[in-house]
């Protein structure tokens, strides 16, 4: 790999690291004008490299650098800079930070691409905010409806057409559409989990991004009683009836596995412990959510059979009485078999042979895969998840994936274009 | 029964019910102010009876009727007056109406028992207000410590001692004791349970008060994840931890039952809900407390073993690491079979076959059975269960009740008193 990638991703996570609310960690949210100013710097950065820079109505950036077929699909590849709050520095920005670091490099090596490489730096994809998935990027693909620009921002309880026109976006002109044709799509991102970090892995490439079957709000309610007055039989205990339900679902979770299926099944909340709660009563109600990700769309779909199956057996045995409440869904997403081969291939000769996962998490490249395009993912070893002040990553690791991806964009720009 | 029974009944329900803090419910904490009023009510009424009222360093509250043998050891019945925050209106009510309801009768029919009895109101039975068990009833036997009044009120922060020095009473002269002598004690209550409701029966009779060993601030640690991204077998997830321990615990109960133990198992208190935790994470750590409730210290013992076992498998097998806090314990109680037998053969002259039934909850009762004392208590049926708003129960019950122990207390007299 050449200094001028190096030098770029310290030279930008210096300048975006210093982009944040009061600590800990880093807050950037959605539709702020501290992710605005993190898109200035990116825009800024750019420019020096001669790239062409735009933003569509929903503020997405786009940086060009022309290839030799202005006609041809164009490679797109970035992600984005808004985070959670109290974030840390890597989720999302490797991914830009990886983007503008692969430009400068094309730019300073002199290299003529085939077809245009665009950097892309979507808005809003950190759905703590608004409780819309992948705002830019579905703006941008001609994707987002009406309903979603009134979604309420969590913490300033106004609308997303308010945030985004305060920023200088235009909410009529993305209803108005198109958005863009489909063309090819390539995000790098944290991993987000332990499985790079704990093989001892710099890098993997990704195949799928799972899609989720959640409830959020889901209730059990039992009867309040006396711990030590009333009887087994007499029962009917909320605790006992969530511990029912988990380790039946963690049995169809191995059976899943065994048979080949892509299954994580998460009780990520559970709450029996409000002020009624006590430890001399037999609890009466408990809250709790699950999440089921699967990159099958007929694995979730069957596990959530299980899952009410379960519900009702429960029901009868215990007395108690289940409330799942709203659904909320989000599609399971293929990356693209050529961009993933042509990623591979390159890290190969490089000397390196990744290994290729599923993403457990949702991506920007999951929004452009289901709006037809070609997409692919890679994804950066780190340590302490995501999502919190302790995010970690070593930037030699980014600047390898992002040398991999400079050796493949001719195999990605040769690949025929999958049909939408 | 007579009609005085339920006059005295109806008239010191209204003048006790009408002492309470805001609502909802009914709230006179330990050594408050409102538990005095209350119990100068009681008094009051007894010296109208002619009763002799007087008060010990604790200020529990003792009204005598002489009896034929003024050297006899004396029959005292009675409960508390305090109460949980919102709690209701019968829990310790309903045992001190009944006394009294119970010396009217006698005094209005002329009745001269074989020996004294003591309407007895004893304070602080409510253990939520200061961290201590049956303060009032230990006082009076002389066994509580200095530690005990050294413990802190929850509202207030100020000591036993101060509380009960504001109201009063001397804990200097706690300490110097010696305590009551071992006599008789039969406390009416509700019996916060399901049992007699559900059987449609009026009372009961309690051969013994169970124990509880209890885990109140156990700990889960576990590892905190991406719910999508970390893989199945690399997850230490407390939520899956707690309900592999809540269904192994509850299959150990059912087996306890089956051979004939007596057992009650519950999980209180669940929270994966901290603002740490969220439906996109596994959850990396969990609080939880466990009560274990028996009759028979060998089954608390052998439970407590199972629940220790269980969790070293459950550490092993994913990863998590549990912290059981600090155990704290009650012992269980026998009552005294001659005053349950006389209890039992003065309701069949009535016509009633009541059931015996061990209690749940810890009551005054227990405090006199452990410091050697014959001791019973009859179990009052009753709706909503008890320590909120909505306890109920049918008067009628009550007076039924006096009336059983009234026709019991020759028999009760009559029992030699038992080796302590």
């Amino acid at each position: 790999m050449t200094s001028t990638i190096r030098d770029t991703i310290d030279r930008l996570f210096d300048r975006i690291g210093a982009l944040s609310e009061a600590g800990p960690g880093y807050t950037r949210p959605s539709y702020g004008a501290l992710e605005s100013r993190a898109h200035a710097v990116v825009a800024d950065h750019a420019a020096t490299l001669g790239l062409t820079v735009t933003r569509d109505a929903a503020l997405n950036l786009f940086a060009r650098l022309p290839g030799a077929d202005r006609d041809a699909p164009p490679l797109h590849v970035g992600s984005h800079l808004d985070t959670v709050a109290n974030g840390g520095a890597y989720d999302g920005v490797a991914g830009v930070v990886g983007a503008v670091a692969l430009a400068a490099d094309l730019v300073a090596r002199g290299v003529r691409l085939p077809c245009d490489l665009v950097v892309t730096v979507t808005r809003a994809e950190e759905s703590v905010w608004f409780p819309v998935s992948y705002v830019g990027s579905r703006a941008a693909l001609g994707r987002l409806g009406a309903d979603d620009l009134r979604a309420r921002r969590s913490d300033s309880g106004r609308t997303l057409a308010e945030h985004l026109r305060e920023e200088g976006g235009d909410p009529d002109a993305i209803l108005r559409g198109p958005g863009l044709a489909p063309a090819r799509f390539v995000e790098m991102h944290i991993e987000q989990g332990p499985v790079l970090d704990a093989a001892g892995e710099a890098f993997a490439v990704v195949d799928a991004v799972r899609g989720g079957l959640r409830y959020r709000d889901a209730r059990i309610q039992g009867v309040w009683a006396h711990s030590g007055g009333a009887p087994r039989e007499l029962r009917s205990d909320a605790v006992f009836g969530l511990a029912d339900l988990v380790t039946a679902m963690d049995r169809g979770w191995a059976r899943s596995l065994a048979e080949g299926g892509d299954l994580a099944v998460t009780f990520g909340r559970v709450d029996a412990a409000t002020p009624e709660h006590a430890f001399a009563k037999v609890p009466g109600r408990l809250d709790f959510c699950v999440d089921l990700r699967s990159v099958d769309d007929g694995v979730l779909e069957s596990t959530d059979a299980l899952l009410r199956a379960e519900i009702a057996a429960i029901e009868r045995a215990r007395g108690l009485r289940f409330d799942l409440g709203p659904q909320s869904r989000s599609r399971p997403a293929r990356m693209s078999p050529a961009l993933v081969a042509a990623l591979v291939g390159a890290a190969r000769e490089r000397g390196v042979s990744p290994r290729i996962l599923a993403s457990g998490g949702g991506h920007d490249a999951a929004a452009f895969a289901l709006a037809g395009w070609d997409a692919a993912m890679i994804f950066l070893r780190n340590q302490n998840g995501s999502h919190n002040p302790d995010e970690a990553m070593d930037l030699g690791d980014l600047a390898e994936a992002v040398a991999v991806l400079a050796a493949a964009i001719p195999g990605i720009a040769a690949t025929p274009r999958s049909a939408a």
